[in-house]
């Protein structure tokens, strides 16, 4: 029986795979809007944010009286610091508040890769908005403004002059970022030619699996949110360059038993690291990883997490498998395709419509919003490009909007 | 200009050391008790609890915005959890959490001295006070239980057997311990012969300065609480002994820069390590190694904080010195002696009497409270006896009690 205490707001593999794996006791902290991930007889403690390290600490310090706990499971971007931190405080095994750090502050991030003499962005930290002028002065127009903690592009500015700077530190769109608990990064702008993104299994210190793939265009992808990537076969170049960055990422941030999901971008100056988390990829990165190499990201994940084998199967493949995020425009959906239709284009080896007509999107769409996940295997790259055009044909989707 | 934080509770030297210095851009976050040690002027915030990390960086968020810091300097023993959490928050050189973590939380910094083969007595984390009886089947009876973080012997419960566990687990003196924010250890009972102190200086991972001195024994402390000690000359054999199980515990903790202050139990078994902090000692301490040594330990815990170079001169003497803390009991002082009265007492070279008659003592007292202090100098350790039974014969306070 291993008695796992689990860190987590959006994670539901996680949650859904350790309350139906035996042998386990699990209690949960999380907050209100991912209570629903776990059962009615689940030892769930409700706390209103996980970044509340000192809330955190005190729902940990009740559950142990009545589930005492040997390992913490911190599968989210926004779990990863309470993770950390709950395992130095009572001596767990796994991954330590600095590690953790390293793996979720994007500022100590970025000092140690640079230490290690690793090519990222210049950056620097801003002790307020408005020292984005005085960071450009050193970064450069435009600079780029972000939380130095949390996932997604939410709350990053790209700001063109000090007198954009002057005009968005009281507007309402940058209130979130002013008022967050989180340090502010500041960054030079990347003109991003191409993006990878690199996931791992890191075992005793070792890279056990590493697979790299790259994303859609940037150009694609601001053109009606085109999200999704393809894998790279083992010795294509820009795979080989960007394993090479991430085991020594790593080994710089000093990670030896977990997942990594590390992103590279391709700019005039060369490959950047852009960031690098511990844990699983989202989007389709998982069903991608499972389906093109046989290895289960969030299996190994837990595997990692509670010190039991890791145990995937690695294929050895020499083609392409692309992972197509479903667009999901804000709205009613009166029309979508079915998983047979997209079953039905060149190369697609997987369907999962997710969304039906009759849903209404709520709350404001973001990255992480999609209608569903398609997965296609493609031989060659020219092939990717052709089979991404096919499935942008097949793909239907209808919305009416309020407005409409 | 020296841009600092510092995050105190009970430190007044490093509260004073750091208003007075010049060049130093000062910001404290503090507690309401010790609110008093900071000028008007100062730029403090306080806080309920620096234990509060999240309070704690929600005050340093605001703090960065009018007075952005690039050191943190944390003293006290409450503080250093704070202290090395903010520093890696915030990206910012010196000891992060995980280090600040392993000198001040029992439970950790005794895995890793375990862990790397040093003597300790063995301990058992509990999830709650009545885990102690379970506890006791590894650790035997009497089972000591106290809190993993915090000084001080205040709320430490040695129990005597599954009764009185029984018995205490609801008991309004174990309330505070069973309430409080941190995990609770049980430890093996220790029959203590004799106890050391330790205090060093680590620059660059390597031990600049140390000094090894001997407390009065167990038996006199228990009788009228005498507490003091007695420094030990390069070459006594349990000042060489003492010496490398400190070196080899802060390379076990991984400290590279700063102050420590160990403690060392002699016992039947051997030594063991009892308790390593990344502070200087309390009580007389500093006075002594000032007197003894030339060495200001507040002031290189100050240039260590603050990566300054370490000044201090290091005389070589073969004799002892005496740290004699003036007992205090509680009530109000109808009589004391003066210092003037015990520098005429033979080796005595600094008296400092800090109470004076009409003061009255509130609130319980504690092993820290003390009249005052006395430094003394003995050239054998057997004139030390004979030196702390002239203190004790010369030294006169009488107090009256509420009952009295």
């Amino acid at each position: 029986m291993k008695k796992v205490l689990l860190i987590n707001t959006s994670s539901e593999p996680a949650a859904r795979l350790l309350q139906e794996r035996a042998g386990i006791q699990l209690s949960v902290i999380t907050t209100p809007s991912y209570r629903r991930f776990y059962a009615e007889d689940t030892d769930v403690v409700v706390v209103d944010s996980v970044e509340d390290l000192t809330k955190v600490c005190l729902a940990a310090l009740e559950i142990r009286k009545r589930n005492p706990f040997d390992y913490v499971v911190s599968p989210s971007e926004l779990s990863l610091q309470a993770g950390g931190y709950i395992r130095s405080y009572f001596g767990l095994p796994g991954t330590g508040y600095e590690i953790a750090n390293a793996f979720s502050n994007k500022h100590v991030m970025k000092q140690r890769l640079a230490a290690a003499g690793l090519p990222v962005a210049r950056f620097q930290p801003l002790s307020q908005f408005t020292d984005a002028s005085e960071a450009a002065r050193t970064l450069g127009w435009p600079v780029v403004v972000k939380p130095a903690i949390g996932g997604g592009a939410e709350d990053v500015f790209v700001l063109r002059d000090a007198e954009q700077v002057q005009e968005l530190a009281t507007a309402e769109v940058t209130a979130q970022l002013r008022e967050s608990p989180y340090p502010m990064l500041g960054e030079e702008f990347i003109d991003i030619e191409a993006e990878f993104h690199c996931d791992a299994v890191i075992v005793g210190g070792e890279v056990h699996f590493v697979a790299v793939s790259r994303y859609f265009s940037p150009v694609l992808k601001s053109v009606g949110a085109l999200v999704g990537s393809y894998t790279l076969p083992d010795g294509h170049p820009d795979a080989t360059a960007v394993a090479e960055l991430h085991a020594a990422a790593v080994k710089a941030l000093g990670l030896t038993d977990g997942v990594t999901h590390l992103e590279v971008l391709k700019c005039s100056q060369g490959n950047l690291i852009g960031e690098v988390a511990c844990r699983p990829g989202g989007g389709g990165i998982a069903e991608q990883l499972l389906h093109q190499y046989g290895v289960d990201i969030w299996m190994e994940f837990l595997a990692t997490s509670l010190d039991d084998p890791v145990t995937s199967v690695q294929l050895e493949p020499r083609d392409h498998l692309i992972q197509y995020m479903l667009p999901r425009p804000p709205g009613t959906i009166t029309h979508i395709s079915t998983a047979e239709e997209l079953l039905a284009v060149p190369g697609v080896v997987h369907a999962d419509v997710r969304a039906a007509t009759g849903d209404t999107a709520t709350g404001v769409v973001h990255s992480a919003t999609f209608a569903g996940l398609v997965l296609a295997k493609a031989a060659t790259e020219e092939q990717v490009h052709e089979r991404i055009a096919e499935l942008g044909a097949h793909y239907k989707i209808d919305v009416r909007t309020e407005e409409g």
